[in-house]
């Protein structure tokens, strides 16, 4: 049994969060998962008409689940940032939701922008510190608005959230790296302090595992070699800034958002998953938004929850949705955001 | 009359900054500009001998240079981080040279890992803040070593700081740009007081600009474009972090380390020229390295010292040299380093 918190969100979350739960569902009854849906309209709308971005109650409500389906938020007539900080960055601190974590994986050869690399070639997870950081919301401001003003704004590591999410990365390229291999990425040589305690807790973490390979990037050298090498690349450990930047980076390597998948994970606890893009309020509502990140998504949750055996199966369905042009317009085909849904659970039934 | 400090450093520094030097040495005499060159000893065989990074009495003489062109510093004997910080970091923090500047360009549209993207997509401007920001190497630890410890690293922002370096920008994509254009790259929705700040300084310079087209990118979404759509950029402006990431990755668009170039540049003092890469150790002294970076960053000090007309015949030769196959092998050629530098003067030569 799971409990499903399902929060479509805005613009085309709903559409797109539909195929993912259609596949879900499917999945449920062919292998009686026991899974259960509620959803919950968090939201632009909720908050142009209440002021309510989330409400106590509903965080209350929410930690009664299991798992958390994002869609996304974001809205025009929405301050930028209110809603993403207000939900999204809001969850992941209040639930501690340690990793996220980001495959960046290409599924067709034509979607890279990168000369020469194949789908062999880019396939490599990133591990991003969700919790901590220069995320921590921390700093201030000295003679505001005066041409003598100071703002500052603190990037705070702490030996616990570092040692715990290096870990479950060195964990997850043992079970799920193409070969065991860790690279961790900071900016050591000039972050002193906080990068300084990154580099020792990749280090003695890294002695429990001395059957993954480890290496160092520097931050700025990664995104070279993420455009140039990046079949070297296994499983990537970083902190939340430079995890933000590369993981976005690695979506576009692999083939740009349409297919760029998050997870924001509490291994002990409540994990949410979303896809990357935003809520693309242009076509919303049109039944013609690209439903493939929700999908894998979902699939990315069905691990969590315990059934990993299904998630490589959603994977492949999406694979041979790519391959058979089964795909919405952005990807080359002619299929509506429902269709595309309804093919993949077709695909899924096929192979029973 | 200009007095050049020249810092060949550490590998390859010497070799590739010797062509440098012959080009300046050949331009100075065809044009008359009255350059006059010292060495500085700097580097790792140095402070391997005598300990010294960069002793106070070098700092005063340097101080009376108009100009300092450097070539690499970096050895393996010596731990990364140290030279780079107490020679590279220290210079530009001394002289307060503020801005970063970083040409994004394509010399020859096999060098970029990007599909479809040719000479004209790839020409850019990044405008790095230089001085401040996490750079300011503040932060400390709280019970290090325990499980308990805690990091800290502060980002700092000064409105003069911000406001100097988006200054400069604005000026450069009006004298520089393909078209006037500025855009500002932050992560603002995040970093809600130094970036804020940024935001707001953006915003009030930009009104003196008014016939500069602006606009704005989060962080993230910029190495997005800067992949996707390279061709959509003029002059970037960022903070110190943020623009040490986007312009390796801009390196690597335009081809590699072979070709990128750094200028640290106090507009009111003394400036600091250098080839991004680094010093080679495998390959110095055998006169293969690649002197390009070398001799555009010559070619972008003559600008700072008042010779801007000079500055595109360099790129030009460099161009042509490229076009003619007059290079090194890392490039497809097979002329020696040194050949490289009597190519490019010949090539001068041959346009008066
Ligand atoms: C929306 C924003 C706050 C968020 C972040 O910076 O983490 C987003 O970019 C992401 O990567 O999920
Ligand atoms: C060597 C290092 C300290 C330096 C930096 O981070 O600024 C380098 O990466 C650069 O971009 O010039």
């Amino acid at each position: 049994m799971s409990n499903i918190a399902y929060i479509p969100g805005d613009g085309i979350g709903e559409e797109v969060t539909r195929q993912g739960i259609k596949v879900l569902e499917y999945l449920d009854n062919a292998y009686n998962l026991g899974l259960k849906f509620e959803k919950f309209d968090l939201g632009a709308e909720r908050y142009l008409k209440t002021g309510d971005i989330l409400p106590d109650d509903v965080l209350n409500k929410l930690e009664t689940f299991d798992s958390i389906y994002l869609g996304a938020v974001g809205d025009p007539r929405v301050e930028p940032g209110i809603l993403e900080k207000g939900i999204l960055l809001k969850l992941r601190f209040y639930f501690d939701q340690y990793v996220n974590l980001r495959p960046i994986k290409l599924y067709k050869e034509e979607f890279s922008p990168l000369k020469g690399k194949g789908i062999k070639d880019i396939d490599f997870t990133v591990v991003r510190e969700n919790t901590e950081g220069i995320y921590a919301g921390i700093g201030g401001f000295l003679k505001k608005d005066t041409p003598d003003e100071v703002a500052t704004q603190e990037m705070i590591s702490t030996r616990k959230g570092v040692d715990r999410v290096i870990k479950y990365a060195f964990e997850y390229a043992q079970e799920f790296g193409r070969e065991p291999k860790l690279t961790v990425c900071d900016k050591s040589n000039v972050l002193t302090y906080a990068h300084n305690l990154w580099q020792r807790s990749f280090k003695e973490m890294g002695k429990n595992y001395p059957d993954v390979e480890q290496n160092h990037f520097l931050v700025d050298a990664i995104t070279m070699k993420m455009v140039r090498n990046p079949e070297i690349f296994d499983v990537i450990v970083t902190c939340n800034i430079f995890g933000d930047i590369i993981t976005d980076l690695g979506a576009e390597i692999q083939g740009g958002m349409g297919m760029a998948v998050s997870g924001n994970i509490n291994p002990e606890s409540i994990s949410m998953f979303e896809p990357v893009h935003g809520s693309a309020p242009d076509i919303a509502g049109q039944n013609i938004a690209n439903p493939l990140a929700a999908v894998l998504a979902a699939g990315m949750m069905l691990r969590e929850l315990g059934h990993g055996n299904l998630t490589p199966k959603v994977e492949e369905a999406v694979k041979d949705a790519l391959e058979n042009n089964m795909v919405t317009s952005d990807q080359g085909g002619d299929l509506s955001t429902d269709e595309v849904g309804d093919y993949l659970v077709q695909n899924l039934k096929s192979k029973e």
